[in-house]
């Protein structure tokens, strides 16, 4: 290897270091870091961040990107270099005044943000949103486009797609979405959630939780799972791929569920080919494939039919007083009830997607030009009833609920909804392959993990999200697999 | 402030930002990492380390010493430059490629020692042994030292402490303790340590020992409990100091007075003054007065009859069935009993400082050259009878028990006897100021730790050792205060 690919992949480690403590920084602050130390550990975080994005930046980072660019033969590097090209162009595009202006209104509108949410007073955090809009529409002209403003910003989190693609696929889902719901709301047989509530002690979620996760694949020689209180997977390596979760001791589905979800995550994490370590492709290639894998093992396997004629027996046998009286059938339909609700974090798998659509229009309206931010309630209010049917109390309900356009991230929210797309899509293929139900209906994961290490996990961000799903399902992007799967799934339901 | 002033401070804070991640990144390892994740974790830190390590010996520090040392109004930044004089000292009159090549024979002396502590096998050891000795005069010589090339050695780990001061301690100290030693041998009157074994969960032993660190002042908000497999305490800032151990279900002593052990270091780190944060001076002033504290609180108060006067009950209510009875006064004399024995961090605190004496004796004629490596063993062994009465039956339980040696640090053991003279002659002046016993018997220790908070903690690195104990105690360093303490104490208990 040549001297220069050494000297860039050393560059590459040190950027990986810096990036593993942060990670550890993080989750010790989300887990474990009692209260008061708190504020000296978000500067000792805030200054390594700086160190990263200083050589992220740097100019010698600019003379590897110029001078390995096309120029090696090893995919590895090549493809690092067009990792690091991307992260290098993102910061350099933007004035660095503009830069500091921007980091600073972020965090002051966050904090409005969430005292607006509190107040249910959207005109108080209005003038910072809109502010958040119009450097986002900046940044978007800096860094380019070919056909929409939008675009530039859906790169940040889902490479490739583009609003032209999400126009098609979200106008044909909303369709069907919205009238399998309607079916649903109609439906006279509807399931009784309320048999789903009753005391399931904490230590007992955790230990039929890590029991699921060890028999789906989880290693807990590379990994742990610790309490939080908003759960979420971080990587520090690929042999070191954490999971966090919060318990409801009344009502299991929080944490089993969302075990399962971050399971599905780190299942992506851990088995990502070890010659990647140490580079900026050792992690999931989007948001949205990274979703797919956990909404795959959340949705389609644990919320599956085959998963609890497996797993109901020893799922009662650890809250036995609660459960013994309900029969598989019914719990099964309870957790999958379908309920048009206000907040997007619980909404069910049903109507999940809708929620993204409506932040989707409205998102895409203000980078474009064509919604005004005063205007947002309104819109927003609207879309609720057109879409889902029902109309939020207050904004506290609607338009203030999600943190994401408080920090500036426009062009995050379709990533959810792909993620459901893609998990569908994929499952489509595997099913075609092997007899999924049969496999989860005997608890057998193994050969399902293997496919998706085989077809996905193994290639980090060497492949684009577009690229897998295209190299998977040998076909493009398609909603039709999402809607046949829901349209199967509860028309069985809710009869 | 001057410019000069500011600009130095903030590079205090990056260096004490990388010290904040590098403490974290050893708790971690020491206490949740996944087993697969060390290894690439082992590199971050390798990487982190060296990130400081270039800090402390830069050319940018050597100016602020140079321009800010003597000419700067400011207290904490005259001690800060001098802090950092230090550090910058030792490591740049090291040659660049000695201290390379030492840092690699550590670390193959240390995997060599363990080889040879399994194998009761010192031949294996001894050659390199050797060499670091040689290493360790060498660099003696380049720090150098007024009287004898082993205070050198010294001054890293207790600053102004000489071979002189020690030897006249130690000899003094040596011939009461073995007078009392053999006195307690010859007694008829033994307590009986079989009482104390008997089963006591873990939680319940967690359960207490929480209870009496809460009450003794470790604050909760600002650190955290965890298990580990070797017991220590780690500050990762004053708001965040941590403590680890290990618990024994058949044998509560290792983790309930490991824990008051370790809180005894947590107190004098969570007490230090907050305008010291950030700087090199914001942690304990040396390796003794750190143990003084943690022998302070363990032996002084945990293992002192007015302790268990108020919390045997409340220990019982623990582990009724064990403890129901035993009485009070059986269960005080058996905690302390005194037996010598051949591993040092086994041994009880009267028979503790000789173990220490003979690593002295042993480690300062190695470094002044009239010990040869080879003669370790026996001189060893006939030190043990000579000071302890008995003999170890491999160099595994003599001359091989101890990591220290094998990592190159030659001038460390005599801490750990100071930290039992400082706590007792720091004791003596508290117990003239206030009714210590009588404090202790009603748990109102907050009295204790203002006081200790006053005269020591605060203070962190800004006075060195013998200064502490010099403006607490109005006298030096002063060993009859130890043999005082143990005399009484073991006079009664042995009667």
């Amino acid at each position: 290897m040549a001297t220069i690919e050494k000297d860039f992949l050393e560059l590459l480690k040190e950027m990986d270091s810096y990036r593993e403590v942060i990670a550890l920084a993080h989750w010790d602050m989300r887990t474990k870091i009692p209260k008061n130390g708190v504020e000296q550990r978000s500067e000792v975080v805030g200054f390594l961040a700086h160190k990263l994005h200083k050589l992220e930046t740097s100019e010698e980072m600019k003379n590897y990107i110029d001078q390995l660019k096309g120029k090696t033969t090893n995919s590895i590097i090549q493809k690092s270099v067009e990792e690091c090209e991307e992260t290098y162009n993102k910061s350099s595009k933007i004035p660095s005044d503009e830069f500091k202006e921007y980091v600073m209104l972020q965090s002051k509108s966050e904090a409005i943000w969430q005292e607006a949410r509190e107040k249910a007073d959207f005109a108080l955090f209005q003038p910072y949103l809109e502010q958040l809009v119009e450097y986002n529409k900046k940044f978007a002209n800096y860094w380019g486009y070919e056909d929409n403003i939008y675009d530039a910003l859906l790169h940040n989190f889902e490479p490739g797609v583009t609003t032209k693609m999400l126009d098609e696929v979200f106008s044909k889902l909303r369709v069907s979405l919205t009238s399998l719901v309607e079916k649903v709301n109609q439906s006279k047989s509807k399931p009784d959630p309320t048999i789903l509530k009753g005391h399931f002690a904490k230590e007992k979620q955790e230990a039929f939780s890590v029991e699921v996760l060890k028999q789906i694949g989880y290693d807990f020689n590379s990994g742990r799972l610790d309490d939080t209180i908003h759960p979420f997977e971080i990587t520090l390596n690929g042999n070191d791929v954490r999971i966090t979760t919060r318990y409801d001791e009344e009502d299991f589905r929080m944490a089993i569920f969302g075990i399962i979800h971050e399971g599905g995550h780190a299942l992506y994490e851990q088995n990502i080919s070890i010659e990647l370590a140490r580079t900026p492709l050792a992690t999931g290639t989007s948001m949205g494939i990274h979703e797919s894998q956990s909404l795959f093992w959340e949705n389609l396997i644990s919320r599956s039919r085959p998963f609890w004629e497996h797993y109901y027996d020893l799922f009662k046998s650890y809250a036995p007083e609660t459960f013994q009286h309900v029969a598989l059938d019914d719990f099964y339909r309870s957790i999958n009830e379908v309920k048009p609700s206000f907040i997007r974090i619980e909404a069910d798998e049903l109507t999940y997607a809708l929620h993204i659509m409506i932040r989707y229009e409205l998102e895409k309206g203000l980078i474009n030009g064509d919604i005004a931010v005063k205007d947002l309630p309104d819109l927003w209010n609207k879309l609720m009833v057109e879409y889902l049917g029902i109309e939020p109390p207050t904004d506290r309900e609607g338009v203030l609920q999600d943190i994401h356009w408080s920090g500036g991230d426009f062009g995050y929210f379709p990533s959810y909804a792909l993620g459901y797309m893609y998990a569908a899509q994929i499952h489509h293929t595997l099913a075609a392959e092997m007899n999924v139900e049969q496999l989860v209906a005997s608890g057998n994961f193994a050969p399902i993990l293997e496919w998706l290490t085989k077809n996905i996990h193994q290639y980090g961000k060497m492949k684009k999200p577009l690229e897998i799903i295209e190299d998977v399902t040998k076909e493009p992007l398609n909603p039709d697999y999402l809607v046949n799967y829901l349209t199967k799934k509860y028309t069985a339901i809710y009869q």
